[in-house]
């Protein structure tokens, strides 16, 4: 199997495994026990906590831990907004951000009251970060735009937002879910209040994710209950996950230099080799301002769907829009607003990468797509036509 | 170590692990992906909902997972509320529910307009159905009590109450955290519309639950974004833990029988055995209506805090009030809902047991108890007051 689906998913590393087992039935105590098996168990979390915060350049009682990154959206997005409904109820995003920041923005805007602006993006998928400071007013209050974007991996002006949201006094929150774990950056740097991470997406457990939230941010608890996670996230600890996602950061930390660099090289090996070998692509996304481990084809006159099939009968994993809408045929938002046509975000195929990726596995998927994309074009009337000269191609020079 | 924490949190069965384990490093896809590796993932989601279902006596689409027992209090209550707030804003719980129900209750009360009703229960922790009834109103959307009491195992009459709830066209749901897995029933019996539990309460891993919802009730999603679990719950699903829980329920219901009539004589025997050779002790709790697994004493003169800590020492794992209030020193507010005076609440101790308990360790426990009983009312003045006669006692016949 050549996996190449990790911004859906990645594998957990056995280290991360190793180091959660004995959390399930050795040292199981709920760390709300005084007793010893919950003392042992309330000290891994806080070593967990710890972990995270030194990656992210935080204090450790910043970090709160959730059951994954959509719940961190969740309550951020509208936690503010219930603290600061006072002050106002106007929330700033972009339209490609993931389905939990807008499906999120939707509910409060349908049920509570809220005022969404939904920033467009350039051709690459960025955010002019002018377009966010035109659309401030008195009553913005949350200004929440992703680090990067999980199916084209734009990355994001996040420090230009971050500082210029700051001179307004607004609240700053970014799903970092893709970047965290992918891109060395710390909160300060960046001028971050909130931000979302999902541990399944850097080697970590599935069921985990954090909310960082600087000291003072006006936040509620979104789940509510138990006195855990400072009074702010109610439920039993989840204390083998959160060992887990400690584990897995404390490994990103320790290599991500080296796998920034070993990605980025293979990401534009890929890049460089099907530009050459297949015609009419285009690659989606920037160029150069890109996830060290994203790579998004459209493949013209192909329905990337059919290709992901055939591809994976020859054991090859690769997505199509994000996991996370696939099962549904409409076109991916994401590629929509970066303007491609209908046909074009329908060709479109995303590989990503991991740090366990090789050269073999770049070469086996670029003869599979080169075959399978000649095999599916030969049975497009529009690809016939194409040659013909009576269609227009989208992709040629 | 003896651990009679049970209530609190459990040992996950090694052999519920030994399935989750694939999951973590090969199984490792996401459910959403079409490939292999995804369709695996998926298909383990499905057999998990498929054995809880069968467990509850419920369609399998009826079943959805959830990060813990708390967010499934949350969703069923919060989102009632949203989807039934043209016909009525009136809520009815009791006194004596988990703080994950009533903080939640607090919530939609104190930030949208909820109008709550909490319910009286009787000395034994009883909610009275003719008091539910009375309560209901014409603009009474839901009815929220628990199936079983985490702190005194009090067994609610919940058959009674879910049948007329629905005379009354409302919906009725129950937080069966402690109840599911430790008594047999299904949602058809007890006339349940929406039943929360959580995983690590029946040796399923942490972080994981579900919310039960009977198909036709009108709920909305409570985690916004993706289309996992039925569009209702959002978030990359936590395929290790869903296996997990599923694994858990799956061992639950092939030993239930045998699990019941071996904790119930355990927990007669260790009531009986405190009775005999302690003083000045009172029963929590129904002395018949109870969880199988449940016992709560008060020791007059005595600080449980102080008990506990002593028994930690010995390696003996027990609770004072509810671990979710522990860290608080405030007596737990189902102690002071069955009438327990503050003294007698600080005295109380809960000894939750397990399949796994032994007589052994009962005796050992016992034994701890009755000294450290004896050694801490030495040093108490009330007690010494008592002796005298100049004080009085709560618990002496
Ligand atoms: C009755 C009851 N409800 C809800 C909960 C919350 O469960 P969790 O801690 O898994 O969120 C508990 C756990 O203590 C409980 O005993
Ligand atoms: C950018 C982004 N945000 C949020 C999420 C949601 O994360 P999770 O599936 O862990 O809830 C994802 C995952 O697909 C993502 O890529």
């Amino acid at each position: 199997m050549i996996y190449l689906d990790n911004a859906a998913t990645t594998r957990t590393a056995p280290e991360v495994v190793e180091e959660m087992l004995p959390f399930f039935t050795e040292k199981y105590g709920n760390p709300s026990g005084v007793y010893g098996t919950g003392r042992e168990a309330k000290e891994a979390v806080t070593k967990a906590r710890d972990r995270i915060a030194a990656l992210l350049g935080a204090k450790s009682d910043e970090v709160f831990f959730t059951s994954c990154g959509s719940e961190a959206d969740n309550w951020a997005i509208v936690s503010v907004f219930e603290a600061l409904k006072e002050k106002g109820c106007h929330i700033i995003t972009s339209k490609i951000e993931h389905h939990a920041v807008l499906r999120t923005c939707e509910y409060l805007e349908r049920e509570r009251g809220a005022r969404i602006t939904y920033l467009d993006v350039d051709g690459d998928g960025r955010v002019r970060p002018e377009d966010v400071e035109a659309a401030i007013t008195p009553d913005t209050v949350l200004v929440t735009i992703m680090a990067a974007n999980n199916e084209i991996g734009t990355v994001q002006p996040v420090r230009e937002i971050g500082e210029m949201v700051h001179r307004h006094g607004v609240i700053f929150h970014t799903d970092a879910v893709q970047a965290f774990g992918q891109l060395p950056f710390t909160v300060d740097d960046w001028g971050i209040d909130m931000l979302s991470a999902s541990g399944h997406k850097f080697n970590g457990p599935k069921g985990t994710g954090f909310l960082y939230i600087r000291k003072g941010t006006p936040v509620r608890a979104f789940l509510h209950g138990g006195a855990q996670e400072h009074n702010r996230r109610a439920g039993t600890e989840n204390v083998p996950g959160i060992v887990g996602i400690g584990a897995a950061a404390k490994l990103a930390m320790d290599s991500l230099d080296e796998k920034v660099r070993q990605e980025t090289e293979l990401r534009d090996y890929l890049i460089r080799e099907i530009e050459t070998k297949i015609p009419n692509v285009r690659l989606n996304g920037s160029r150069d301002g890109r996830l060290p481990n994203n790579v998004n084809f459209s493949f013209e006159f192909v329905e990337g769907e059919s290709l992901l099939i055939m591809l994976d009968m020859k054991g090859i994993c690769v997505s199509g829009g994000s996991a996370c809408s696939s099962g549904s045929l409409a076109p991916s938002h994401v590629l929509k607003a970066i303007g491609l046509s209908d046909s074009l975000a329908r060709g479109a195929l995303r590989m990503t990468l991991s740090a366990e990726t090789t050269k073999e596995e770049i070469d086996t998927t670029v003869a599979a797509l080169t075959e399978l994309v000649k095999k599916l074009r030969n049975m497009s009337p529009k690809y016939e036509g194409y040659l013909k000269g009576i269609e227009k191609s989208e992709t040629a020079e």
